[in-house]
């Protein structure tokens, strides 16, 4: 008898991912933490932040999937058991969320909206001339699947993208910059930085104060990665002084963000609740299944995450 | 010796414009108003709102040219003498401009912009699934250049696109509907309508209290195009009521928009100072000299406006 499916998630609805897994997979056995029945028949598990130990109490996992790109709260699990596989969910119609997102950022920044929504309170009719997006630097550090499809995407709108990675890309139209020697060149041509880096040991606060002030004077930020790639006791810094004069924030160091921090009553500052992309059941159970079907043929795996590099 | 040319705009930059001009056509003569010089050697008047009266007292004129897409208030002050031809700017860096803030207005709507940036007054982190852009129903009045471009641009980032115009179109991957029996159809298939007509006797308040109720409840407007295709009086009962749940304004029946206007103190709309595209004088300055000189060879014009239809 093939093995059951645990869903493991806070976040997203279990309702619709049943119903999406079932109608590719119609016998598969799907439990909904936490009734897991017999953790014995549990041979794959979707997963979002699942509690501490959950996954280490199933004997025969085989695989674990990540309901979401960002690996990182899930291998900082320490009771993942090492020998199991990690999955990320990162299809197509992710990133076109997340380019949708990162479109809407860099236009509302590029557009000077908060500065309209300001005269718009104070009944202020005061008209700037728009300037044209191929003036407009934008710069996208990040080009996996989320960080190369927005950088593509930007350009296709007309934007004058550049772009950074740990290693060498190659994107038609972007300039691509690497590696640490890369950063602070690529940084001191951006307009408008987003951040679409995973979070890891090395990508840990990498905008941090030296980064931020490595971008001309004036220059807006979109974190939409990871919260912990951004340094944020050194953001609020740059913003109070007017070095960094806006950002769009989408994740933070901790999340919810507290009620107290400062980022919430800043004018410059759009702070969201993690809203960039998500994973729709209807498209991203495909990508599921698939991987269900190969651990039951003993086929490689799509999107295995690398748990040296974190992602 | 080959005639000058009067610039005549309170609203665009005489320098840039004189600027780009001299460097495609070093020996035009070119003359700002209001120190026209003899009136009798003025050949060519790049205006926007001339005043009224100025273009009647040039002896000489062949073209005057307008310094934008809209010629409703040229084409409304009754001194312009009839035989002259009329141009509009008109290319495909105006349309690209006008695209993306389109592309702003319709994500910002899509995805609850309006609805975040209270939360965070409120310090209140509530997260809501995003929706995919396939199951937002884009819908565009009007076609032409402007209109066109933004259906195209919105169909390629993902979304569900229809338009809207007097005469038959045909656009790939968008549905076009046209003509008075096209037009409620349309309207009941649309989630965020996006108007970019341009104002004539048949477009006037054709966005009244008949086709905003026809749209489904909770619709999201955005007028950027004229004001006076959008009854202002019709959309602000429909805004009071909830069926137009939100609005992006960048036009107005009167502009700039009155300090008593009830749109500036409404939560749930936009207001923005007519600052949706414009003309960026190196690049429509192209278009002007070649004009002018086919205005001397007495060849075709460009982008000459029809009076009777008013665009």
């Amino acid at each position: 008898m093939a093995g059951a499916l645990l869903f493991s998630s806070r976040l997203d609805d279990p309702v619709a991912w049943s119903k999406a897994l079932a109608a590719l997979m119609p016998d598969l056995d799907i439990r909904v933490s936490p009734n897991l029945g017999d953790p014995a028949e549990i041979e794959t598990a979707l997963v979002w932040k699942p509690p501490p130990g959950e996954m280490a109490a199933l004997p025969n996992l085989k695989l674990i999937i990540n309901l979401g790109a960002g690996v990182d709260p899930l291998l900082a699990d320490p009771t993942i058991p090492p020998h199991i596989p990690v999955a990320r969910l990162g299809d197509q119609p992710m990133a076109q969320m997340m380019s949708q997102f990162v479109t809407f950022a860099v236009l509302r920044h590029h557009r000077d909206i908060a500065m309209y929504q300001r005269q718009q309170r104070a009944r202020q009719w005061r008209y700037e001339l728009p300037r044209p997006s191929y003036e407009c630097q934008v710069g996208i550090m990040g080009l996996g699947l989320l960080g190369g499809t927005a950088a593509r995407t930007l350009a296709g709108l007309g934007f004058n993208v550049a772009g950074w990675a740990r290693s060498p890309h190659t994107i038609d139209g972007v300039e691509c910059f690497h590696g640490a020697p890369g950063l602070a060149p690529f940084l001191a041509r951006t307009d408008i930085l987003v951040v679409l880096l995973p979070l890891t040991k090395e990508t840990r606060h990498i905008v941090g104060r030296d980064a931020l002030y490595c971008l001309p004077r004036g220059a807006k930020l979109v974190n939409c990665g990871r919260g912990g790639t951004v340094d944020e006791a050194a953001l609020l810094a740059a913003l109070e002084d007017g070095h960094i004069a806006e950002a769009t924030l989408d994740v933070f160091e901790q999340e919810p963000l507290p009620p107290d921090h400062p980022f919430w009553g800043m004018e410059q500052v759009l702070v969201l609740p993690h809203t960039g992309s998500i994973a729709i059941p209807e498209i991203s159970a495909r990508d599921v299944v698939d991987n269900i079907r190969r651990v039951r043929a003993g086929q490689p795996l799509l999107n295995v995450v690398d748990r040296v590099k974190g992602y």
